[in-house]
């Protein structure tokens, strides 16, 4: 696909994502750097875990992310996460996060990422993942 | 471990969950059946992704939880998510979730737990998961 | 689909099996539980590890070949293994193995099972398993 | 660790795999490339399934080795195989593979790496994954 398309379909996609009500409850940003989804959250106290540190559902949902962002900007359909597996490597606690996706395999019916997230603050490893995504006929456009 | 202490213990990880702040943001409950931790979460449309169903990562969390509890529920300090595997069988949209789990393995460093997780109202299943937990020497107080 | 042809469609994917060459390496014998597939292993020496114990990779094949042949009993065509998740509670040595899969989801396009495994000789719990596979239109017909 | 120490490591370790019985079976082959454990398998017909590609047993006994020998070069002692997970991309057939590790943490207590195989005739990547090893205090001597 060529880059003005890519740019569009990157567009489009931040725009869905800026309508996700999940996005004004985490507080997550999407951007894309040649071709990988990128998702900053700000350190959100809301989702720490009762000993202050970040829960792993909040490490879990960046990385589903980054992966899904990263294989849709494939397609112009909706595709479902179907597999996710994280490793959380360190405990974070009242920093921002960044996960980053990166595209292993892109077919008719199945794509593939793996990410990584970080510490916003010192850039440490702090979990990796990976996730399957089935491509589906359903318009990725958001409900109104 | 009697079923006197393990009731202590279930009650003390029940008031420990209800202090996490993400107890809070994701209107989350726990309760135990026969050692098993169930994770219940009503409707909450925060969590929707932009196309209208139930974001993946409100999925991983309640797994997670699941797992989480269930393991901990053998120990008396804290536990920390190593390995996380999600899979998602059926999308979810304006329904309760409800998530359960099962003990595979209380080592002394290890643990090991599956999961599942149901439709609160029709009951089918839409995902399932399993965990890997490495028991700490640091205590579980709560942070105040 | 009917009894009669779920047992001859179990009956040729064990006839599959039986001419697959990875069974004569491996001595593994397929047979079938109520649209369970078994798998058993008896203790076969040259798949030990440095150390005395029978390798992971034993381990997967037989938790592998448990969910494929489960997931494979719903279809008439080829399926792949896209995403295998092994769990070792364990170790096992010089002992029999029994893997059994358990189908969780059988759709147009993506099945999913769960596996577990055990001792042969005292039935406990050494590796469970999960595993995601894509429906293809390639046929099974075994290569001669 | 200095440099001649992780040297005289990997030449034990090679050795070490040099004694396993799995080795003999499989064919597979060990080096080290700047800490990165690399496996590879010349085509074994008798790792093939019943349709003529090369099972994923072998594949995951073959990421599963890489992460393992990944992950013991930097420890004294064994470590045991707790998560592995495999993502296949594409099928191989005919062909030799390639598993090559890279460490993601080397903790007290447990150690993660990542993997990925290709073929080693077009350098395709065939298949991805990722272990989770915990660390025991058991001496790796080989089994005599």
């Amino acid at each position: 696909m060529d880059k003005a398309n890519i740019d569009k379909r990157a567009a489009a996609l931040i725009a869905l994502f800026a309508s996700a009500p999940i996005k004004a409850t985490t507080g997550m940003e999407l951007s894309y750097e040649d071709g990988r989804a990128i998702f900053e959250m700000p350190y959100n106290p809301g989702f720490d875990h009762a000993v202050g540190g970040i829960h792993g559902g909040a490490i879990c949902t960046l990385l589903d992310n980054a992966g899904w962002f990263t294989a849709a900007l494939q397609y112009d359909v909706w595709i479902a996460t179907v597999d996710l597996n994280v490793k959380i490597l360190e405990p974070a606690s009242q920093e921002g996060l960044r996960a980053e996706g990166r595209l292993l395999r892109s077919g008719k019916r199945l794509a593939m990422a793996e990410m990584e997230l970080r510490s916003a603050s010192d850039g440490r490893l702090v979990a990796t993942g990976s996730g399957t995504f089935a491509v589906t006929s359903i318009s990725r456009q958001a409900k109104r």
